[in-house]
């Protein structure tokens, strides 16, 4: 099964009641992806295709290998190969930090694969405290509306996570959808980063399901100040937010939300 | 911050409109669990704590590397440290399949993490064909209440994934909540498997997310012949759920869902 549209049409049995009728019907397409730096494997991870280049480049920042994108020379796919993208380094280049190799099986839903003890989890990242961002609470009610908008997939599949990358006055710049919530960020960040707007400064990103660690770490990595979700935050990711000053809204419904961290960066009366 | 409950009072701003006020607050709490086997670490998972033993147990079970679960002599806390749990196997046991060494990072809920290539994607699985399990769609459909029921975290912090194991006949046998979808299947097969219960035919499992691989894939290494689910499917989960006779039932809503692979496995008129 494969698809070039992010979706594939299915035969299903629709059943309601007891009454059971054959209809098509369309699933989201889940593949994986291996990236690769300078040849070597370095993970794999389940995706929708699509913006594959933009994944490749957010995964690489976000999780702290690209620390400096510009040491990047090329991301392309290998031997138009779709489901491999393999990262080539400028000769000599410095900002690259290369994960050790480690005797790691999954880590689901972590992003912190890879790192063998409890105390390294927090990745480099920029300081938000000197970006002075600001957004209006009635901007932040009306981008659930705005990412809905530019969801066709989830339109089409029903099971599809997206996230948003927004100005401060609540214009859409981005937005990408994949099965994984944290592939979806990465789609987003790679694209700030293929088109040169690292760090994040003055943005917003919503994103569509819950907020764990990993999803605020990306965010904070990328230099996003303030962090917006339909559904409700972790421990710890409201933990990271309040350390590192950034602002965290979360159960955004209608015209209601509820501000975890960084009220600061959130105008109310 | 920590818990030993699973959430965890904040203080928050709660904005309506305009209007900002303070009020206090729970979220799920979230922590890493480090799984060692033999002493040495192989993953880290973030986790709501509670339930960490059944949750080591299942991802060794449900990763293929506890192939035989006999294979374990113990699963402990290490030095009383809640967050790191050590597997030790039989001394000359066979049944264990090591992770492999490699430069590995994350691999966002994925669960394939450290598999370098995209060939070895399927681990070790019992054969679902040989259990004759068939279940009642009026059975399926009292599922989700029933879940919510057993979901105490969910009520207080709204932000949390859940896993039910049921008998053919719709008996809730184990739910278990925690903040990765994957984690809430690895516990509740830990479960099962420190119980004696693998492989677990005549069961069902509800998730009350999306179904990706990875959960279709747990499923299927611990023997549960059907899957169901609030949310939809991707694609390699139904491929999957197909090649091995799992029966996939997914938009669980009310009286109606919709069946994507195993249809002999669902009895309707």
């Amino acid at each position: 099964m494969a698809s070039d549209s992010g979706s594939l049409a299915v035969e299903v049995i629709a059943l309601r009641g007891d009454e059971g009728s054959a209809r098509p019907d369309s699933v989201v397409v889940e593949e994986p992806l291996e990236i690769r730096l300078d040849g070597a494997p370095i993970a794999v991870t389940m995706r929708t295709p699509g913006h594959d280049l933009e994944l490749a480049a957010g995964f690489l920042v976000t999780e702290g290998i690209a620390r400096d994108f510009g040491a990047l020379a090329s991301i392309a796919h290998c031997n138009a190969e779709r489901n491999t993208i393999d990262a080539r380094s400028e000769p000599g280049a410095t900002g690259i930090v290369r994960p050790e190799p480690r005797a790691f099986v999954a880590s689901s839903a972590c992003g912190l694969c890879g790192k063998a003890t409890l105390e390294s989890l927090r990745t480099f990242a920029p300081a938000l405290h000197a970006d002075v961002t600001r957004v209006e609470a009635r901007v932040l009610y009306a981008l659930p509306e705005r990412l809905r908008a530019a969801q066709p997939l989830f339109r089409a599949t029903g099971a599809l996570h997206a996230a948003g990358l927004f100005s401060a006055d609540g214009e859409l710049l981005c937005a990408r959808e994949d099965v994984g919530r944290h592939n979806a960020v990465d789609k987003v960040v790679g694209w700030a980063a293929l088109d040169g707007r690292l760090p994040l400064a003055g943005t917003v990103l919503l994103a569509s399901g819950r907020i764990g660690f990993e999803i605020a770490q990306k965010a904070l990595v990328a230099g996003i100040p303030v962090v917006a979700a339909i559904s409700g935050p972790s421990s710890l990711a409201v933990e990271l937010a309040r350390e590192n000053g950034m602002g965290l809204a979360a159960f955004l419904r209608g015209e209601s939300l509820t501000v975890y961290a960084g009220a600061e960066r959130i105008k109310f009366r």
